[in-house]
């Protein structure tokens, strides 16, 4: 889902549904300008994809942007499972509906609306009934490379591409006060960092440590602080101390600075850590009070290093994961980042670029967040031509 | 503290206190009869110890059970970090009270007493203030092999032995309803594994896992049950099956069963991992609901394997530590154990056979619990010969 993200199986990836969900092959509906993924090898390139033809309870959707996460890197790639191909991948969706089924009634032609990282999910066990679709105990449908079991088995194509077709009830709306580009990311790199917090009931004066300060980290600071919280940023990079007060942290401590590491112990209440390379958590762990935690955002490839039951131990702090958030959650967070005008640094890829982008990003060289301009999709001697209901946005600096 | 039990660094052992803390040498009292050792390699054998003279605030107990813990092995041995010797150790300790210091007000002679963990500990800082001193964070005060810097920074002695002098503070009060060779374990093997539950809020219907049936393990299943959960026991003993079912287990799984613990899966609400040996969590991880926790409190040497956080992120789990408990917390654990009729199953061992005893403890011989019969430390032609301030307790099985 994000920068590393869990997610092990990925979303929807081995669920067995009940036959009664196996719903009738969709409709076939438009063909939308996509890129996309021939193998795990092959790089991204131009190719077209079907979306179906929306259904009663379907919004069409035409994308502006899409935010590039690292987490579409180790999918595409293959690295945490193998995956059908073509691929499109993409999951912090950005766009206006341009088509409604007839009984969707929560959204209208022409609002700007989101799509994260779940298209489906059971709607029936527990965390589906309490809202926590992402962790559907039946295997969430994933926006990207899962297996659409009501819609026929298909294998859903995610946001690198014109249009897509999704039921509302996985629909987010966007607030119009927010740059669209920008507000992409919050679809996935911010309610990963946002659910957390809302889960440890962060609040003000809390003290909040992020670590690392990439798509997530970045997130993590600004939304922390419009919680109220007193932030530090834990960096192994000196280029990032100036970077990191910039987005609003009240401390950055080096983790490479074992003085630093030792001054700040015992001082936060809950760390958020989004670094996605193999990391000892002990220095961490130790600058945690009695009663927090640590939550892993990412997921290193390999495995972490062994955790040190006895600093859990000696001051009853809880290590866990945690994993995006339910839709109604990410609606919690948009609404909550409009009310405090907060939305991701990005910057903006045209789709000939995309490769480029991916490596610049594995290599953390982007501040902080990729953008797809899905305008750029189109050949640029027929801007209309191609697209699935277009609808222009607004100007994104309105 | 207990099989295998935390506190790294041990209670105490590096505390920095403020000079303000550091009493005067405290006024040599009795010498009591103990069995000690006086090297890491050396064996247990009979040694003689000097107790303070009780000041305003303390109480002397006259001990007649002293619980073994594994911890005592481990840190007689030197296994955790360096000790000072001789070292007697022993914190589950049931005794009378003999001698009250002129200020003492909770606690009266010939009342029954217990002394567990700790002795002392900062109790100003937060922790402390809020009941909490297992977590003192200038380093409690452990009741053997620590420094007492409120007494002169003496290392403090445990309960293998006839007596010992504590501030009342520290002290508990024993109920009279529980056979005192029973309940002494609860001092530490039991408020161990009820501090987590409290922690978590388990209540009735909760279900509740417990892996390993050992000195904890089996004081979690009479605990968890008294507190209306339903228990499932873990363990890769099919010998243990029906010892579990005898325990109250309501579901007993052969960890190395792969389908009954696949069966298993999402069943479990909280895991007390009581397993002082190296071991995967995977498997007990899976078997936990979305929000649950593993609460691992045993300290097995070396390093734990990895944690695989892809399936804490799946659910929600957090995995964490704990570590005793409080003072408040014990005596509420030893009045909920009065109501509930609860204490260890325990084997008496006399002083002579201590060291057997702790070799059979680390092979995991025992039902479940040795406890030192303390009595057998006085010479057989002098029952009351040596004690400091003897007094009889009640007859066991009255």
């Amino acid at each position: 889902m994000t920068l590393g993200r869990p997610v092990p199986p990925p979303l929807g990836a081995k669920a067995t549904l009940p036959d009664a969900r196996t719903g009738r092959p969709a409709r076939t509906g438009a063909t939308v300008r996509a890129y996309g993924a021939a193998s795990a090898s092959s790089g991204l390139a131009p190719l077209d994809i079907k979306r179906r033809e929306p259904e009663p309870h379907d919004v069409e959707i035409s994308i502006a942007f899409c935010g590039l996460c690292h987490s579409d890197v180790h999918a595409v790639r293959g690295e945490w499972r193998d995956q059908h191909y073509p691929l499109v991948p993409g999951h912090e969706i950005v766009g206006r509906v341009t088509r409604t089924g007839e009984d969707v009634s929560m959204f209208s032609v022409g609002d700007l609306v989101g799509v994260g990282c779940l298209v489906d999910s059971c709607r029936t066990c527990d965390s589906c009934s309490e809202g926590l679709e992402q962790y559907c105990e039946n295997g969430a449908v994933g926006t990207y490379g899962a297996l659409d079991q009501r819609h026929g088995g298909e294998v859903t194509q995610g946001g690198y591409a014109t249009a897509i077709v999704v039921d509302e009830k996985y629909v987010l709306r966007m607030p119009e006060s927010l740059d669209p580009a920008e507000a992409a990311p919050l679809l996935c790199a911010g309610i990963t960092v946002f659910s957390p917090m809302q889960y440890f009931g962060v609040e003000e004066s809390d003290a909040v440590g992020v670590v690392g300060l990439g798509g997530l980290g970045h997130l993590a600071v600004k939304i922390a602080k419009a919680l109220g919280a007193e932030v530090t940023v834990f960096t192994s990079s000196p280029g990032k101390v100036e970077a990191a007060r910039g987005l609003g942290a009240d401390r950055v401590v080096l983790s490479t600075d074992d003085e630093a590491m030792a001054a700040a112990r015992r001082s936060i209440d809950l760390i958020i850590d989004t670094v996605s390379a193999r990391h000892e958590l002990g220095p961490y762990l130790r600058t945690i009070r009695r009663d927090g935690a640590l939550i892993q955002v990412s997921l290193p490839p390999g495995q972490m290093p062994p955790v040190p039951v006895g600093v859990l131990a000696g001051r009853r702090i809880a290590y866990g994961g945690s994993m995006i958030g339910g839709i109604a959650e990410t609606q919690e967070l948009l609404d909550f980042c409009a009310a405090h005008d907060i939305a991701a640094d990005v910057e903006l890829v045209a789709a000939d670029r995309l490769n480029e982008a991916w490596d610049r990003m594995v290599a953390g060289d982007v501040k902080y967040r990729f953008v797809l301009d899905v305008e750029s999709l189109n050949p640029a001697q027929d801007p209309d031509g191609g697209r699935a209901g277009t609808l222009n946005l607004q100007e994104r600096n309105a």
